[in-house]
């Protein structure tokens, strides 16, 4: 049965070419960090779904309300990544047989209450059990959210082009190390940097996306014009303590903002600093691709974000 | 850890409790087909969201495709019990990391078409493995809808009182037995039909649902109004062939609709039939209670639904 062995990137390549010639109201289809629908005559929707699998996103021991108010942080970093604000979340939750009611009502305090502190209240969803014993549990949480500015605009991921600089809010790095454990498990969203940064660069704030993969391989998202890659500074990735350039564009799960910008950004915003650590070039041989200047060397970093296959419960302890 | 076992019935009640208080814009919380929310100054959005678990809602050797299709229809079919039209879907799916690529693109396929023939294309959703083989695959669905008629009417399940009729489209019963087989997995939601009733009965057509766990069950939760219950005709229950009236208002999976109407509904709508099951009373002793009249007794009939805790593959061979 397993002749062609299960590839997520394959499958979201498939996906992608079946997700053409869609309605008109899909105003942005999906391969973004949200798609967005028109609505009525004038409102825009922003809507995206993501899941926590149990064993795979978060350790089987890991508290439940932990697991819950990951689920739904992981999706508003979503929404910050469009300059979006969110209205309101969904979830669904398939669970072994043999959890208990209390470890599924702090599941459900978990989602709810990290709901409710960012405005977005958990209005539906669903309750399944497994139909065995000692099977992990799925948490799949849905967001909806609007254009956070009064003109309506979001950013995406596309437009990059040589010459734009690169950005990324916070420090980088050791979130799933012994120290940093619990990064991945509670981290601010930057929905209000976002919004602010969109209202202040406006049209320079060109591209916009989280880092969930790692900057080594998130970067290689944004450089989507044709001939465009990313050189990176080694010497300006600011860097969680404890950790070198590598695990700083490597780790992953940082859910900071990584930013493409025609003009400088601030240095900070609403105390969260903004550093430029690179900039978009089209120059022979680096179409596509994310290359550092580190130790005097120029350095091809595709290998180092975080593969979507490995298990990041693997990495803490 | 095990002392207090999961009650799917228990933890809904204790979300409805945690789902009072929510901010203004959500119209309709929790606890109906679909919860509604206000966007912007005067658009109107549903939303809600249901998975199928396999090796409980479908058997493990099912088609992807019909998984898939299945998942969609019956987020369809609560579309249609609001007397909406949808807009969109979503989906995220944890797949055994022993499928192959073909099999998630089949998946992938029932997802997508069910949704394009129905104007509801899939925008977004995630995908990701188990991180054991042989792990039953869970598929999620978020469905977007508006109301279907030109007033922004849509229709909950409260209001019944005691005089309303009540009535079923279609036929019921079967859905799971070898014969009928099929049907719980590809079944005609009610979209149509439902906007066409909603603005033929206007404010008569007092309060609607689906039927997902049978009639003696789904009655029940019509039956809303303090002091109100529900009375079954058994010699007008429309059954399909080789049910009694114990499995048509008892197998569950029908995706009918069930109706409380102000006055007689039209006999068909659309080559569908609209039959008159029963009548809401409040009589000493109904209150919240099915009744059905039959073989000249009156029996309570809360017993005969489909529960939640069952396995509908256990029925299907």
């Amino acid at each position: 049965m397993n002749d062609h062995p299960l590839s997520e990137s394959d499958l979201h390549r498939h996906f992608g070419r079946r997700g053409r010639d869609l309605p008109g109201r899909v105003l942005l289809p999906p391969g973004d960090d949200m798609a967005m629908l028109g609505i009525g005559s004038t409102d825009r929707l922003l809507v995206a779904a993501d899941q926590v699998v149990i064993g795979r996103h978060v350790r089987v021991d890991e508290a439940p309300a932990a697991i819950g108010r990951k689920a739904v942080l992981r999706n508003l970093s979503d929404v910050a990544a469009m300059a979006a604000r969110p209205i309101a979340i969904l979830a669904t939750a398939t669970l072994s047989p043999d959890r208990d009611q209390r470890w599924a009502e702090a599941l459900h305090a978990g989602l709810h209450e990290t709901g409710l502190a960012f405005d977005a209240p958990l209005i539906g969803g669903d309750l399944a059990t497994h139909a065995r014993p000692e099977t992990p549990d799925v948490i799949s949480v849905t967001i909806l959210a609007r254009p956070g500015g009064e003109d309506g605009r979001v950013v995406t991921r596309h437009g990059a082009a040589a010459g734009d600089l690169l950005a990324v809010t916070g420090r980088l790095g050791g979130s799933l190390t012994e120290d940093g454990r619990g990064r991945h498990l509670d981290f601010p969203p930057r929905i209000e940097e976002a919004i602010a940064l969109n209202a202040l660069l406006r049209q320079d704030l060109v591209a916009m996306m989280d880092v969930s993969d790692g900057v080594a391989r998130d970067a290689a998202r944004l450089a989507t014009t044709d001939g465009v890659g990313v050189r990176l500074d080694a010497d300006r990735i600011p860097r969680n303590p404890g950790c070198d350039w590598r695990s700083a564009i490597g780790d992953g799960e940082d859910y900071e903002l990584l930013i493409a910008c025609r003009r400088e950004p601030p240095g900070e915003i609403d105390g969260v600093p903004v550093t430029v650590i690179g900039r978009f070039e089209s120059t022979p041989g680096t179409s596509g691709r994310v290359l550092i200047d580190a130790d005097g060397e120029s350095i091809d970093v595709a290998g180092l974000g975080w593969e979507h296959a490995g298990d990041p419960t693997d990495r803490t302890g």
